[in-house]
């Protein structure tokens, strides 16, 4: 299939910035929320290096808002997050896995609180506007939920901070991690926020306004000549080196947080209750069976997998690939594998039967993986 | 954007045919309720003459399923759906639209009724499990809803029925236009329907175990060669010629079944309650502003229309070109439009501000479009 072509449509919707992304030569796209986001420029390995030394622009305005206003809004967003937002701060993002009463994922977006009666969940691929809405509507809450025009921007990589200040004044440097400030543009403030798909640093710009798209992104561009900036996307490789989880590629609709690693995310001991929290806890105390794991894999360089393959232990499948490619900086092949317990430790080896080649592989955590870039680089 | 590729992820899904497709030269995909959907093999004119004249065999396995079964779920099938399901028959199938609580389009599934107590909706483009899911805990229904392993497989075209009889019997000819019944095939009983999403004819097989994929493909193609059967998909000329709406490009959460002209599929004046019905009722009473309508366009052959473009009269914007493409057998370019009410009507002369070019106008009711086509065939 990687030889086919997507068919453009209006249901598969453009961004405020396709066009400017379609000038500088996107090779290729994915579906994000029903919405186009580019997947590559010059090469997944040319963006990879780039991404890592310079910076980079990127369209994900695929990363859609659901947001949550109203008088019930802080009561709804507690309900529906796994992530205990009791405390949740005006100014703070919060990583909040989206369980169903069975205490599988649905969503793992970022939450922004924006004021004490209003959110923004800046959400993973699926329709997670139709459950908040659903769940309001079946309990007759008191609260006002859309998808807002807003269409997040981000500026990636080591030299995205000093582009921003030239843009946007010293103030960015204040912002810190996962945290936001408005910043005026145009005649509107701007939600920005420290924070992105790459651990490469950079910000998320929240443009609320579609009608500037190609202003903002000018606006960036403009400055960008001598951090060397260029159009990018969430680079694969990146991402899996950096421990990134995908939904969607590294957990479904088939997966808890107990499952994904993400207990420290989750509070289920505190008096808070939050939908599919009766689930997990009875999860837990039953014990996991299955667990997501970090790979390394031998054998010639891989391409990206793009379908589970299967993990074995003396021919029997014990969990599947769920994400793989070659690593440049770790020298490897690494990867995501949903792996039954009792293989999911740091050292288990396995087989892998993939469509790139039988491969001898080695289980980690997944916060050894990332380390494991990082010595070698 | 229509040089760009689409990017391999397993958030993508493949469908249990997907082996097939991509063996037999699919070109072009779209990406459908989180699934892999072709959208061209030889050509877009050239699938959409076979399709005409002879048999197709259809990867639509990203219409997913949403079930509903249990004590509940009679009730809660007539509460999301726009379309009277108090008397909906086992064995038959329903297009029902379904609304959120302001009466906007969530997604446009055809339901069949498999018991009393059980249903599919095999859906559009958007994640109605989450809806209906949602809907259910907040009122802690008695109801288990999921999405099954079900993957229609369709076959279309005029010679579809000669030869699904030599591969189910006979029996295949008394099922009458969206009804279904069950017919044995390697152990299983499958659910197959005459419908599908084209106006050629034809059957959707609802394959209940993907592990069957190659199986029931195969069987289906070893019996293909008199029908010059063909792998094909929905095709954009033939839908557009056909009146078949798409949901995402000519309608979305925008707009009203009554702005869509389905109001024969919906009862406002029945006792029976649904959600959205209220605001219905009130847009009634208050007069549609906008409504969907077909749209004959003259110049040069148009490309498909990706974007939703300005329809103008004297200079003024009075709505968007949601679909549109040349037909070879109306030897015109047609489409859809969603335009203010005052145009609303049977040759009214608009000007399309389209990237091919600007570009004069006929409105006409959608029906009539299509006999249009039919009568120059």
């Amino acid at each position: 299939m990687s030889g086919a072509m997507i068919f453009p449509s209006r249901r598969l919707r453009a961004t405020p910035f396709t066009a400017r992304v379609t000038e500088l030569g996107v090779s290729g796209y994915t579906v994000y929320n029903h919405m186009l986001l580019p997947t590559m420029f010059k090469g997944l390995r040319e963006d990879y290096v780039h991404l890592k030394k310079y910076a980079q622009i990127w369209d994900v305005a695929g990363e859609r808002q659901v947001e949550i206003a109203g008088p019930d809004a802080h009561k709804l967003a507690c309900m529906i997050s796994a992530r205990d937002l009791s405390n949740a701060q005006v100014g703070r993002c919060y990583y909040a896995p989206i369980c169903d009463q069975h205490g599988k994922m649905i969503n793992d977006p970022v939450a922004l609180r924006l004021a004490d009666d209003k959110y923004w969940f800046s959400i993973a691929d699926s329709d997670l506007l139709l459950w908040v809405q659903g769940i309001a509507l079946g309990m007759d809450l008191d609260v006002e939920i859309c998808e807002p025009d807003v269409s997040p921007l981000a500026v990636q990589g080591p030299m995205a901070e000093d582009l921003l200040v030239e843009v946007f004044g010293e103030s960015i440097r204040d912002i810190k991690f996962f945290r936001f400030a408005g910043f005026p543009f145009k005649g509107r403030v701007l939600n920005i926020a420290r924070s992105g798909w790459s651990k490469q640093g950079g910000f998320e710009i929240y443009l609320d306004d579609s009608s500037l798209g190609d202003d903002l992104w000018d606006t960036i561009w403009a400055k960008g000549e001598k951090y060397n900036l260029r159009p990018g996307c969430p680079n694969l490789i990146e991402r899996i080196e950096s421990g990134l989880l995908s939904y969607g590629n590294d957990m479904n609709r088939e997966d808890t947080p107990l499952e994904i690693g993400l207990e420290k995310f989750i509070k289920l001991d505190g008096e808070a209750d939050f939908i599919g929290k009766a689930a997990l806890i009875a999860q837990r105390d039953a014990g996991i069976t299955k667990r997501l794991m970090g790979i390394e894999m031998d054998g010639d360089e891989m391409t990206p997998v793009s379908m589970p393959e299967a993990v074995t232990v003396n021919d029997q499948q014990v969990g599947i690939l769920t994400s793989a490619v070659y690593s440049p900086d770790s020298e490897a092949n690494i990867g995501f594998t949903m792996i039954a317990v009792e293989h999911a430790h740091d050292g288990a080896e396995v087989v892998v039967n993939s469509a790139q080649g039988v491969r001898k592989g080695v289980i980690c955590e997944i916060p050894v993986l990332w380390s494991r870039v990082q010595r070698r680089k």
